[in-house]
């Protein structure tokens, strides 16, 4: 369904070219100060139009935040809000009413509810998270009175990969480049690579990189609901997302345990930490204290501004050539959308825990 | 929490070393047969010490179901059963009271409880999955009735990996050797690799391919719970389970749209289908018609039959040493618990589907 | 939480005083034709300022749909809409905001959350139940396409009570008074108390009683989610509801059961019926495909107009007298969210029970 | 679904005459010590056979506790247990296969599922209550690490009701009598009176009085999960449950605002508390430090000594007598389960409300 959550739960609704996407934020902890700009920051990274790279649909991305704030802090009630749609050319998708474009969701929700919005891919647009923006940044003003931080970055576009892993950058360095990337020179190679799809009429993939800091441990919930299972769940819900991996991933398929066990050592202040962390900050499903670290694979976006050969909706056979705005890599601007699931899985486990509190 | 699914849930509890693991099986379809051969082997498959590959223990992992069937039939109420632990040598685990091994979850559990059950584990063995083979076991039965069929096997241990898809094998041969891969000699491969790291008192990792035949177009549900964020949540849950992609995965990140679209075509009965499957099956999250592939990474085995420093409870430097009965390699025994996920993971997501049936 | 359902639901935001209310149901099926008339005439009845019997508050109640709708039909994802606050009046809580209403929910929200938005009760007033209606109205929508209808009446207000059952009364004359009650003498009767209490500057409860007609037996899931039971937290989830009860309820605790059982029967076209309905529809706990009669209790208004001694949120203690607009008698406006609360219970049930359909 | 509770839960299963019923009690907090005496004793107030007022079915009901506990207390994992079911006379019910007893589920069943176990009404029997306690109890022993305290006791049976609210009695002269009213010379009263319906081959009804004493204020969820609305909800699953009233429930229907309104007062230790509790320790859905005082209404059991007329399963006219064992009033066993439904939805709420401890 819609909602995402246990007890930090976004619900959101809203098509590419309906008059407003939205959502309900329920369960955010009261007393909460709400940042607003902080809010209309974290949408501008996720917005169409910031640079070449990405579509020109110019959405401004506004939200209005209709209840459970008072007095600029949370109340505990819930938030919800909208984003209206203004820039849609509805009319460029006309052509797509009878038929199926090729690895896109239009074959698969016609199957399913036999009938749907065409325009704009209707709900299926990667417009709709807009609505994971604003539930990641609500999640971020919470998670931060925790002292609890999420990031991401690009780390991959197409065979041009980060030789390193996050310690080895800076985060900062991430908003300083269209890309995404904190590594200048990647960034460089990474943002000429689109282009040259671009001018084909192409797309590429690409894998994103996220960090958690600063969780306690003990998050996650034996035996199924496993932190990294829901963290891993977050990522694959997202548009265009084919794969994810926590610490070190698939490569561990290769590794042998007497190199990839994670030692323990005690610090100065006496806390149990470890040496390295292959694990990627999870244990037996819950964190261990350390950084959690985890990558999500793209694929390249299915709409090609080329001509296609695919059937329309009674079988036949049938040329597509999208004219909407589409962008050729969705990595850049996955990369808000990876901190905002997990931001919003981080902090539903933190209320989980709190459970036990007496 | 301890519960799997949405409409169809199995719910289980048990520790390695306490009197018994169990479950309950809850929205089984009534009115289908329940075929108790087919459930023991299923438990065989999984069962320890199947071959000089995985663990002695000796363990039968014999059901008692305790409700639910009448005259051999499910009724629709929920199915209670019991899996009852016999051969357990809790004395080998008395060392292990005291320390946390490293990369094992002993850590965790007593920083999210502040106790714990170390007896084999307690709930964090992966012995917990027998309950899942269980629910497995039914949902496959209840799956045939629609012509939908789950079957995974060892595509990857270690460097050793088969080079071509699901397609090119014949799943009748993977339970023809102790490794489960459907090629002879890369399983005889496989199988010599397992045996050096088991006597070097090591462990190593793997990959388990899965593949669903048979679903309708459809079925998922946009847009948090996706069919392949469900698939790969039920897959992560599984011990020592660190990667998921669907389809192509990780390897579509390189590629292009131009190359990794799958085109429709339409088949000789009118059917809409697609020329390739790069997209694993699903589709903006919803099954297209086509088999749903994935592969899940398993790490190498976290206990190790030789010496590791790690610390004790109160953080001081300790050795510790297994003396348990553990598998050098957990890929061969995690074929059948990969099946039963998915298989519950499928039928849930089909009875789901069912909901706008008039 | 702000969620009610499995399969429907309905997730609400907003405050008395914010800038709107709204929701999101998520669930609805495909292909229903939306009438805006309808949705626009069920909120007409839950509006305030009807009549004298009312309070004069005078929101239009005019919501805006925002997805989810294509062409006048649903499609099945989900439906955002929003009811915009226009007429508040603020200013009149002011004096609330260091104090603590008796009996209603100012203290308990204080304590819950550790402050609260007093402004027109916030979160806390009954303008809550707008977006019920709207979830109402659209499960109407869906269960009218089954054949299923939903009705209810004042049956009840302080000693004033019908004497018959509802197969009594011919529900089409609920909506001919303004206490919606359809035995117009009562109904006179009903109004001259309600008047009389106003004029006193206090207030009064009452019953409202519910029928949903055309459920097919078996609706309802064992154990504890019986249709009663889910029935009975939606109503008492009603503000100002303090009972329930289904069928002939608290009546059969002095009952025998020789004289309570209803007899089935065998009517002409076949189909087993009850010969007597004291069951109230349902028998263990599903649906016997009989009427479903309920009836719920409502507490009057605790807000009076008049001085009352209450505390202030230090403790000392202070005087009140509300300012704004408020009901003396919250029953006839209740009529129209009771039938929206049964709507949305059935359709779920509805939807849950098809999960068998093969 | 077979599941009750949010972070406290309990999933049951099994049937009257099947090997053993049994559960999983889910999210019970670490570190209670498990009294096995006491869940002994509070299942030995529920078995049948304790007096000549209830059904002879010796089932002595001796529960087995499979996981969750180590060195007798709790470890924060999933708690499984069984009940073997020893008594069963299943050819007393042989008759009962192929017609449908008047006002009992086998008819709704049927229609669910199609099928049905007719032994001992199978899963519709009040034998699964036996599950019940046992989550009570648990949720009983954690509740009572918080001060919390609950009891229930009969408070009517048929025409023969208590005069005084709870605060008259002594809770502790409840087990003091078969009936479980804490009025010994109204317990003898009803005594007779369920003696007398006994000796028609007749049955009564009835009414049981709960209360929560300690509970903090605050707990509950808007706006749908109100605390009274689950409490309700959990009370209305129970078998033969009809009615369910908070505070004074219907009675509140005929009062004004002005006598029914609970005032505050500040007591001598500065805390806020009510002059009256017409509330019942409830408003606006969350508790407000009170005592939860609430009632809940039995019909008689629907199972007669007695010939009387239905229909069989081609819906052809039948004459069914029960032969089984069976309660002529179904009330004093229904004490304890109506305070085990109101510990697990005490301390679920607890729980819940935790989250916000920073």
């Amino acid at each position: 369904m819609n909602t995402f959550g246990t007890l930090f739960r976004l619900t959101t609704f809203g098509e590419s070219h309906g008059p407003a996407l939205g959502g309900v934020i329920d369960g955010m902890p009261p007393g909460i100060t709400v940042d607003e700009s902080f809010i209309r920051s974290e949408l501008a990274r996720r917005k169409p139009g910031q640079s070449d790279l990405t579509t020109a649909r110019g959405e401004d991305d506004s939200v209005e935040l209709l209840s459970g704030v008072f007095e600029g802090v949370t109340t505990g009630t819930p938030i919800g809000f909208i984003v209206r749609n203004k820039d849609h050319h509805s009319a460029d998708y006309d052509n797509l009413a009878q038929v199926f474009r090729p690895s896109h969701a239009d074959f698969t929700y016609f199957m399913k509810y036999g009938l749907r919005d065409h325009r704009g891919g209707g709900r299926t647009s990667a417009r709709e998270t807009v609505c994971r923006v604003v539930g990641g940044a609500m999640a971020k003003l919470a998670l931060k009175t925790y002292g609890i931080e999420v990031f991401a970055y690009t780390s991959q576009v197409g065979e041009i990969a980060l030789e390193h892993d996050y310690t080895a950058y800076n985060p900062a360095l991430t908003e300083t480049n269209a890309v995404r990337c904190p590594d200048a020179e990647k960034a460089e190679a990474m943002a000429a690579l689109i282009r040259q799809v671009k001018a084909d009429g192409d797309t590429i993939g690409g894998v994103v990189t996220g960090v958690i800091k600063g969780l306690p441990a003990g998050l996650g919930e034996p035996v199924f609901d496993k932190f990294h299972a829901h963290l891993g769940a977050a990522m694959l819900s997202i548009n265009a997302a084919k794969g994810f991996e926590i610490g070190d991933g698939f490569a561990m398929a290769t590794g042998r345990g007497s190199a990839l066990n994670d030692l323990f050592t005690t610090d100065a202040q006496g806390h149990i930490a470890t040496l390295t962390n292959h694990s990627g900050g999870v244990q037996g499903g819950l964190t261990n204290g350390e950084d959690v670290v985890f990558r999500v694979a793209f694929k390249p976006v299915a709409t090609l501004l080329r001509e296609q050969p695919t059937v329309d909706i009674t079988g036949k056979p049938a040329i597509v050539k999208a004219r909407g705005r589409h962008d050729p890599c969705v990595v850049p601007r996955a990369v808000p959308i990876v901190e905002a699931m997990a931001a919003m899985t981080a902090l539903d486990f933190l209320l989980l825990q709190n459970r036990y509190k007496h």
